[in-house]
């Protein structure tokens, strides 16, 4: 998880808006820009070196989609901005990883931030990316905060010669960006689901202080998720019902479905949510369970043996006149009292049924 | 229960969008496709053995609703898709039984998706299944998780010549299986009420564990059904109020009382998690009450039998020179300063109220 | 209280919708059925001993008030329905006492449903019955579970010659009855506010199990009864808002008024509700601080006595050398000792605020 | 504060509305009317014995200020109602003191209930009185439940010769009278916020049930308050927005701020509710820190005693033949075996942190 | 943090709305009055010494800023209302700093009110200050409670020759000042984020009754910090999509960023609020987990030594007759006892999990 609660947005406070500075910490790894170009006939794919690589693709009316991973790099961002006519405030927005999922239509182009969401196995924890994707006309830009293999699968359909992918413009390669990012988040809850329900079994047979560390860490992360991830439904809503010409009708009906699926992420979180703090619940429950049977053993053992130990006590005093101490059947009675008395007790617990 | 809490859709993440992969588990059995095709006057009912066998009923200006049961075999679903024009979406969505209830209008035909819930005895738990019913011109087909006998009722009221059902057209067929689907929510809805009324006897009379367990049982089971029926209440209102031609006046009217049986379950539904989580309050309270009678217990033979024993101890004491053991009247004495101290004690722990 | 969570809908689950099935247990008595029949200047009061009794009275211009009380005989419903041309869902609605309150406008005629609350004394609970009323031109029908006095200050209205009431029409008689019935809540809360304000009292004063009891019902009873009350509110304002041509202009004015009540009613829950459940924390917090102090007087008698009887267990030692044995003031000196020891503990838990 | 959860409505339950029935305590004294009647120019004053004296300003062209303290004559008020023309649910609800805040439009005049508050420093709790305010053409009648002093600065003001008051008309006379109502609230606040403050002192330095006790009644005032002030926002901005020609514009500016002022109020209150209900958990918590300490005090002299205990029971054993009895360095053993056993106890708990 | 729960509003109750008095504690300063005056060519900057010496700039057609710090001269806000023509009601809102944030649009100018929010860390808590800006044509009239550094950048900005600043009107001054405030909420949440973090690691490793009140502490500050930042969204949204003409098209992008800067600033308010309730849970768990280990220590000990000082009291005892005392292995007996009691109690208490 991206452990800072809050992004350092105050190394920039005071600064003009649209200052580009890149918020996070410096990576000395190079930028890698990938280069698309495609119509339904023809197709390049390359590496670019330089910003201005990809430039000589533009004039062409193919759909253009240039992948930038890794954005420290704040003047391959600022080339990009300024060729394409990107307001100061969008490049602002793609350097601050802080920003909340948001669109942005302005007319020419829509801006659009999305949270890609990774489980990390090595930390056991969740790790979120900001993706920022500028649709123009004829071009996709994404900004990924680093590379990865989420768009990998888009990818591999683009080459496919004669794939249906090709011919559906740049709003549809937009539409599959959004839905690769979505559907990765489905992969997420299935993780956290499983985490919770062992958590789940550990709690009913066998409650400790690393479960509580354990559900306090899960209602952390649903805390964050939450945040990623609630905006989302707003974000794709409104560019499907918004009336931007950048996308078709056809490709709407595709938006309808992420925003269906935005839609059960968001309410399985609400459920995990319930869920995790339902279990806080129950281990406090169990733990005043097992206060409770504590204490049963105790007050029984005192119960039975504080009293037994008085009457040992009596006749261990040494007073000169007292007649039992020399009764000859004296010391069986003792034990007769005894006995009695334990059963008495043990009978009184069955009955309170502690026992 | 559907025990996941996440179906996996990962299995599909990454395939193009439209693409037909049933989701869950693989089951042997084959398809079952039964077909009903009838008006005012002639019927006709048969168990199809293929899908192309229903396709004849088509051209008839009949009803025809084409049940099918079971949806692993991906190829049926996808060859009635394309035999009835559905969108590529719409079939994905059948397959995929983590849908959530909705109701899709694509002008020539509207989709709706629902979720049956059955009390399953034998795991003393809910079971959630997915219904798809696809409403069009002249026919009506739904798609059933396994065969169930929930639309056994509807059957026999198709099959009784002469009925008023069969001239009522397929949009009152498609009202009816939404009804028939709403109104078994109410006997689950029984049983757990009276699940929830002999937990609270068992809470007032004797709170353990189990109880604990059980609480925790119904409140994840109602976290599952709110999931479920909520956006229920949407979608009815949606087809209700909508201006789909493939819904008469007269099935409206009908409509808006689904609408309220769907209301009041959802109401239902919030009575019961405000009594469960109340009897999680209850539970607590009484656990506090328990741990506070064995306390009480404890202290009340601790605070009277460890002064006396302190006593007993003094005159166990070896000293050479104690004056009290020489009395004659000294173990007497003891006696009567144990029973004033037992006494005092009882008397106070009374005014306390702790008697 | 109307003991069943849910009612035995399903008994009817299933069958057509608007088949007539009375859902409740089956009394024996007979339905009751009052008429009034009224203008400013003639009056006509009868219990008709069949339905078709009542039918004579529809063709002439007065205000006809049929009031059936008992609606286990379906046949009077259906008879009724028949003759003033109710829907089959109207009349199905009458019958199924587990509606929510509502008003459904048929054009003709409006049909409302509300929910009547008793206290009853003998069950110390809170009874709810369910009271439809059909408003049609010049008359109203109104259905209760059974004969109740809820409605008789409204009768003597009627019968007062030259009363303002006769000349109002039947939409003010409609509006009465719905104030009558609102009117009657207030008694309801009256009763339970006392309730309230008695278990605060004890809350203070003593809290124990029974008090828990009796918050528990309390938070039980409100939630059935907001569940009751809380659609109210939409339901009269939709009347009053409404442009249903059956109620005069005058009449929405008194209509004004009883949303009004309608609002305080449920305000009036709703402020129940947060007393109630922080009535609750109260009460765990009381536990917790009788608990300490359980855990006060164990813990000054076991700290005080243990040592004390060590002391004396160490002179109980029979080694042959211990020279305190032989010393004249040797047994003064445990005294001093003891003393000496007793002072100091409760000294300490003087200063640490335990006595 | 008003005791009454709910107001005794129900003695007038049956009764037709309109019935003019005082509910609350009856009280002996007279009721008093105060009337002030001014334009820029012309002033009078005036303590009128009985209401018809008041009719004589109306048919001037002045502003004229009817203030009734005390409406327990329901004759006074009725006299009033027929003279200006008021509906009788109007005169109905300044009678009936357990209104909600409201305004309505009755298009000739308008009526607004308001609540006013005070902090009754002899049972150191608040008190709600009902204030009603009738505006029409050219008169403002206001009805309090008993004298106060709340609009004596409003006196003042008026009959301040030449003073801008005079000449702003009847709308900003409602509204001085509205502003002197809420602004009140602000100083019953502040004594709120005092006695929240030093229970939060208490709550940090030393818990005690009477803590307790303080935070119980701070949360049942503010659920009080809360109902009291909350439609007061609405009540406020729909007279603001509404189309009512009975307030100038020049007034509304003025209705804008009563309105701020009023959000502020709730918002405190708000703030205030959310503190107070972090109090409790605090409370709960300082609890559970005290008996932990408790338990750690009770623990240690049991854990150090007990087992110290044994080893003198031990050899106070009379077994014939127990060698240590007899060694020479066998009293002396004992003890350094105490000591032992002592200091590795106290440093096992100094370790575990509870020392 | 201003640590007034409710402003000293009462102080004003009574006076005439308009009344100009400061509310807050008098300081002893005098007002400092900055002003800029600059086109994209011409600059001035002074410290005026008198509010006279503004006016002489107000005829040009330049841009205008006068910024007043400290507010506590209500001369000073007076002479700058009447020369402005400012209303009464705004030269109130000015002075009395218990404003909520909000936005007023008196069409000749928009009056703006936002709360500064500062750490102290000397006090180590949260500090509000209140900021009013007024802007109008050609002028911003900012107001501060006292100085601060947070304008510096935006000064800096301006003094820069040929920048881009000067020559972007009054609305985009106005809309820096905002940026700049909002901006600063920022750093306060991070130092507040640090807070939390490191209560969130004391919280596993170590919780404390100092733990507890730096929770109570920080939730308090979130109620406070929620109270001044939760209306600000609104308020910018108002201006952002208001319609004055006061603001051009080219600042309300600006304004959108500063809109999406307050919504992430609630956001995270609201993650913190989620965050620290969550944390006083696991305090409270934490507790239950502690007072369990406590008890087992205890109830170990007791368990085991209580049985086994009885066994040595039995044989304390002076019966005359006692078989075992004259027994040669006697005494190796009761050893055998002890031990034997001594672990089975020990395999018992690790079986169940105790140790």
């Amino acid at each position: 998880m991206n452990n800072k609660l809050v992004q350092k947005v105050s190394k920039k406070a005071g600064k003009p808006p649209g200052a580009l500075v890149f918020i996070g910490k410096k990576k000395q790894e190079k930028v890698k820009i990938h280069l698309m170009d495609y119509t339904a006939s023809t197709f390049t794919e390359k590496d670019a070196k330089s910003v201005e690589e990809c430039f000589t693709y533009m004039k062409k009316p193919t759909t253009t989609w240039i992948n930038v991973s890794g954005i420290h790099d704040e003047d391959v961002v600022e080339k990009l901005g300024k060729r394409f006519g990107l307001h100061p405030l969008v490049l602002e927005d793609i350097l601050n990883t802080g920003q909340r999922p948001k669109a942005e239509d302005f007319d020419k182009y829509m801006f659009i931030v999305l949270k890609m969401i990774y489980y990390n196995g090595g930390t056991n924890g969740i790790e979120i990316e900001q993706v920022s994707i500028v649709l123009g006309k004829g071009f996709v830009i994404s900004f990924q905060e680093r590379e990865g293999d989420v768009f990998n699968q888009i990818r591999e359909r683009i080459r496919k010669k004669g794939g249906r992918f090709r011919s559906l413009g740049n709003d549809y390669l937009a539409y599959a960006l959004m839905d690769a990012i979505v559907d990765n988040y489905f992969s997420v809850l299935e993780n956290m689901g499983e985490r919770i329900e062992s958590i789940e079994d550990e709690l009913v047979d066998n409650p400790n202080p690393k479960t509580l560390a354990e559900i306090h860490k899960l209602k952390r992360e649903l805390i964050f998720l939450r945040r990623s991830v609630w905006p989302l439904r707003d974000v794709i809503n409104n560019i499907q019902r918004g009336d931007s010409k950048l996308f078709t009708k056809k490709t709407q009906i595709y938006l309808r479905d992420v925003y269906d699926h935005a839609i059960r992420v968001s309410e399985t979180i609400e459920t995990f949510r319930d869920m995790v703090s339902g279990m806080l619940d129950i281990y406090l429950s169990s733990m005043s369970n097992r206060m409770n049977e504590v204490m049963k053993v105790l007050t029984i053992f005192a119960a039975i043996f504080i009293p037994l130990t008085f009457i040992a006590g009596i006749y261990g005093m040494n007073f000169r006149f007292m007649p039992e101490l020399e009764w000859e059947w004296g010391y069986p009675m003792v034990w007769t009292i005894i006995l009695l008395v334990s059963f008495t007790m043990l009978y009184y617990f069955r009955r309170k049924g502690w026992l």
